[in-house]
């Protein structure tokens, strides 16, 4: 029985390792590779070295930077007027681009690298909080708005950083959770629907 | 606003050329790769390289090959006996394995590179129907199985192929179409069904 060759067998394999994609998909990708030209290929080769080469993360708040702090850091590290300054803090970088694309927040970040899950063996040590709380010390910072995601997880990381930063005098607020925008009523889930009822507006 | 740096999406718009990739996944396939440590980047772009540069095609019968010829030609490329040789004519090379991994045919095959498909501009000049005909004409093939997929344009192309090969004396078979293992009558489609009622066989 004739088998993938093993030049291309390891390709495949290498494509299993991306997230959500399965034996015949990494097939399918490591085929296009071998029919592709060699333009294809090593221009592949060059943008997979240049992030590993470029992407460094901000010593500051741990977001994506090519510098040793991101371009948010740089613009709006330092607070305006008598305002303070107001730092939202993720779980991921790409969640920052996510905010960042809804035009809503001027202020900064901080990305944790990650959420409290006793399952993945990850605890608080795990992820990017110790400089959350050296920043707070070291920086005019008047607010702390928690925008981990509404799942157990980032509920729970979300609660561990309350508990810590209330004390310090910061206020602390989360993202409000109820219906997202074109949701039907009647498929909204229960908790979303609870959600939505106790945090009801006055118009 | 912040978008993503530079090099990441020059990653992105790499992965979504890989078939079936769209913007959201070539986001997640390249925030893994930039997560990831530097030896699995490196493995990557190796393997990569490494198919460009090792993967060739047969001479003979245009399966993947690492010399000039590929193993199964290698293998079974002389007649064995009076019985001369039978050849399997499909589409791909990743359509060899699948047939190989059936184990049913001991024979050598003739990979196409592609079909007839005018809404695609793919003439017959332009898959590997040449060396075919000149393999036809200098070995000892006693019967030439069409085995393109039961598409229009596998379909088409095997026509095509059989009214080439029939004159010059040589067998030309098509893999049975009818129903697959485990089919469920009720919902089989009706050409299949009237594939497997004109082609049934006597118990």
């Amino acid at each position: 029985m004739q088998k993938n060759l093993d030049c291309i067998n390891r390709l495949i394999n290498c494509f299993t390792n991306l997230p959500g994609v399965g034996y015949k998909t990494a097939e399918r990708y490591a085929y296009k590779i071998v029919d592709s030209d060699d333009q294809f290929a090593g221009d592949f080769c060059d943008a997979i070295m240049a992030v590993k080469q470029t992407v460094k993360f901000c010593t500051r708040c741990g977001n994506f930077a090519e510098t040793s702090t991101c371009t948010i850091c740089d613009k709006r590290g330092e607070p305006t007027g008598s305002s303070g300054m107001l730092v939202c803090v993720v779980r991921d970088p790409r969640d920052v681009i996510a905010i960042e694309k809804s035009g809503a927040f001027k202020g900064t970040y901080h990305v944790l690298h990650g959420v409290i899950s006793p399952l993945d063996k990850k605890g608080p040590d795990d992820i990017n909080l110790k400089s959350l709380m050296t920043r707070i010390r070291n920086e005019q910072i008047t607010e702390i708005i928690i925008a981990t995601n509404p799942d157990v997880e980032g509920e729970a990381t979300a609660n561990y950083i309350a508990m810590l930063v209330k004390p310090l005098g910061v206020k602390t607020t989360r993202l409000a959770q109820g219906l997202a925008l074109g949701t039907n009523l009647e498929y909204a889930d229960q908790v979303t629907l609870t959600m939505a009822l106790n945090n009801r507006v006055v118009m």
